[in-house]
């Protein structure tokens, strides 16, 4: 069931990351990207893997893109540790990358992840030309100035704004930030099967929003040691987040309503989509 | 001329990068990315629209080539310009990024510019889809960590080395840093026009190399102000350079029979390339 596959998913990207980061050589750079895709929960990657199912794309070749926002997501993790950023030492419960080595080679690590993302779409084994030029083109825009970068920025503005966020600049700044980039593995499957991508869009949009609901109720409710990493940074720095807009109580609801609006949204798909479903109730029980 | 010809193709990047650019909204990180990418001599967008020209590929499509690597190429200088790395705080007579900004929007700056790169080649004007699959992964080669950014990491990995670096060694490493970016765009050009790229390639290896050596000789015998950014830097922190190891004489010589290879390889192409032989000259006689 959807434990069982979440964890072959896993496997599966782990295993491909590894063998297509082994040719890049011994020297530090390639090692500390390595380092930084090793681990994770690969929820984009899964998603890129059961959206791509729903069309019977063959995981052989969905893992290019699974592969590659799963690359796009480490580089954004590592420039986002780095102290001028987040200024955080842990990641996934290692040490982050910035600390391992140093900064000049975390700068390095996450420019060539980012790099490497787009090289594995490019990968003729990704696609056909036309799908991996869409594929590229549409995480370029998701991830861009006019999506996650946006939204690291907007997030960094909102530290010093004299005003808290309201509920409404937090859901754009965290639909930039995060969601764009979990809408797009569930677009790359449409884009792999050739379908609309519209009700996967809808599923995915849910899911990114109750994602970051769920990770603000975390930072309130969890435990470090089982996150990987430190918790309640946003309530110390004074920061606006679903909990301390909504409540405690108010934010779990939101984001019970947003699981059912994900599972509302894969009924064209029907029995196949129930991993997918099953995605969605478990981003809101996670524990890290 | 050369003159006009180069002056004309800067004006055209810039005003095609302008206008690419501007769509992307008022916030900081699109104002850092337009500041980052104005100015510079654009010789690396000029070799593309040059060597498409070649094959007669209209400017208007290869100017999403040339906008993509001078993004690139920005990207690469916000990065390299931050205080982990060679933390400079001025570039083309301005102040750096970071220096304007902070170093948090430098780390977004250039994450962007490098996104925004592969947007630019992923769209539909720059080529049929089996074009610009090409272009984007052949940049991402030549830009990730088997390339540019190796070059980087081996640069920084040189300041702190035992011994100073053979001329071997500073070969390979500047042909990393620099020279993939120079022979990239000459690549784009056959790309584009559906041609056989060794010749170009052949020329855009010999031209790299001694932009890197007539870099060496500009930052010993060259004018800080005249250069817009920092001179004698790798004199003040011993390190091995084309000049350090080959004399400034030798450096000279060895440049100008790079030179006189690069322009033999554009033999094939006759009088068209006449822009190119005299990029090469201008490459070893620029006094920035």
């Amino acid at each position: 069931m959807f434990a069982q596959a979440l964890d072959a998913a896993q496997r599966a990207i782990t295993g491909f990351l590894a063998e297509e980061l082994a040719r890049l050589g011994p020297d530090r750079v390639a090692e500390g990207m390595r380092y930084a895709t090793n681990g994770g929960k690969r929820l984009r990657g899964f998603l890129v893997l059961e959206s791509a199912g729903l069309f019977d794309v063959p995981p052989a070749q969905a893992l290019f893109a699974a592969g590659a926002v799963e690359c796009l997501h480490a580089y954004s993790l590592v420039h986002d540790d780095l102290p001028c950023m987040d200024d955080d030492d842990l990641r996934r419960g290692q040490p982050t990358v910035h600390v391992k080595w140093d900064e000049a080679t975390a700068v390095l690590v996450g420019d060539a992840l980012q790099t490497f993302a787009f090289e594995l779409l490019a990968d003729a084994r990704a696609g056909d030309a036309e799908q991996r030029v869409a594929l590229i083109g549409s995480l370029a825009r998701a991830s861009g100035a006019q999506g996650m970068v946006l939204g690291q920025a907007q997030d960094i503005a909102a530290e010093t704004a004299a005003l808290p966020l309201t509920l409404e600049q937090i859901t754009e700044l965290q639909g930039n930030k995060t969601g764009r980039l979990i809408e797009w593995p569930a677009e790359a499957g449409a884009i792999l099967g050739r379908a609309d991508p519209a009700p996967l869009r809808r599923y995915a949009r849910a899911i990114g929003l109750a994602f970051q609901i769920a990770d603000d109720i975390l930072d309130v409710t969890g435990d470090a040691a089982t996150a990987g990493k430190a918790l309640q940074k946003d309530a110390a720095a004074g920061k606006a987040t679903f909990v301390s807009l909504l409540g405690l109580d108010g934010a779990k609801a939101r984001a019970a309503d947003l699981v059912a609006e994900a599972e509302a949204a894969l009924a064209p798909y029907g029995e196949k989509a129930h991993n997918l479903a099953a995605l969605a109730r478990y981003i809101i029980d996670r524990d890290r």
